[in-house]
């Protein structure tokens, strides 16, 4: 009734939507980009057949974002692009968060499956 | 690249990560349960090619959760059940949150493709 | 070591914290707010010595924040105002949040020890 | 109207209730328990007045939480411990998380004024 290809996708789209409403939100300045993105990844790389993610949030896009008064912002999708790759059965799916046109959008960049 | 059902699939798939892990956690007593299930819903239905949600909280499974000095519990996925339905192009994906064997399960229950 | 009114004010400070780290992000709409304000007060009011929790989101804010490609926004502070009442013991804590030059501000708004 | 030990009782416990509900459902296994710690603590230092942040993640809890089939589970409070310490003008405030009767609390250790 669904493929192993379907079935790969939603699992990438599981991980996709997990990782955005997990850590949107999240306290981040200049200080502690690259400890958030390192926790990013390793927590979403927990899921099943997530083979791996790699989170960028963009250093410069988080000091611009930053009132005086507060030292830092929260996380959300135009301060960070996010790659990720899941394996289900004989099917690779590539994901990509990439902003487009002002949005962050979330993208099915290749679906191969191996057993065709 | 990719199909159309493939990206159904994948829409789905954030829709439910991003039900889960936005709303896993919330505080959570019989006395709320109603308001709860129905801002989760209509939450997740803004999101494009999201056409129902419908979430199940088991309201003597929260009872049931709670100790007694707290008087609540954090909403999971054990807690609920959740049906949702998502079309892209010519492909509707009906996906369903529940339990089985113990534990909460995302599934991708059907994929119907109008233009096959 | 600590005194009733001070264990009130991070009672307060923790519902707070609860409901703005809980919420943001969710994904919200012109026609969705009064079923996320209702949910979100149900919600923080199970937390212990939680008398009272009103949320206001801002229509005309959440409309003006939604991009015509997307039909959503993300829940954030500067998109509604919280009104919160704690009592622990003989003390009640009245809280606020609302925006003050840009930023959204938690307010500590009256503190009132019956036992004084 | 309020003192500056009531306002810094306030701060702190607006970070613990941001703390917990930012990062509660995250996705963790004994793989990714020290990343995880480290990017909580950085990311809730971030947050005015917040001085200090150590968290202490249960790696033998984490494994005793996990299913042999998934692999990983989510955070919740009875897998760590959390001591913070806020400062606010004259004030300092020392709170933690820890379990106590197999639940997890958030209390206030200490209050101190120099100006007193």
């Amino acid at each position: 009734m669904t493929t192993d290809a379907q079935q790969a996708c939603f699992e990438a789209g599981i991980k996709f939507g997990s990782l955005y409403h997990q850590f949107a939100g999240t306290p981040v300045s200049p200080r502690s980009t690259r400890s958030l993105e390192t926790a990013i990844a390793e927590s979403i790389e927990n899921q099943p057949y997530c083979e791996s993610v790699t989170v960028d949030i963009d250093d410069e896009a988080v000091a611009a974002d930053i009132d005086h008064e507060n030292g830092y912002t929260e996380l959300s999708g135009h301060l960070m692009e996010v790659d990720m790759r899941v394996a289900y059965e004989a099917v690779t799916v590539r994901t990509r968060m990439e902003m487009e046109d002002g949005y962050p959008l979330m993208k099915l960049v290749g679906v191969v499956d191996r057993d065709e």
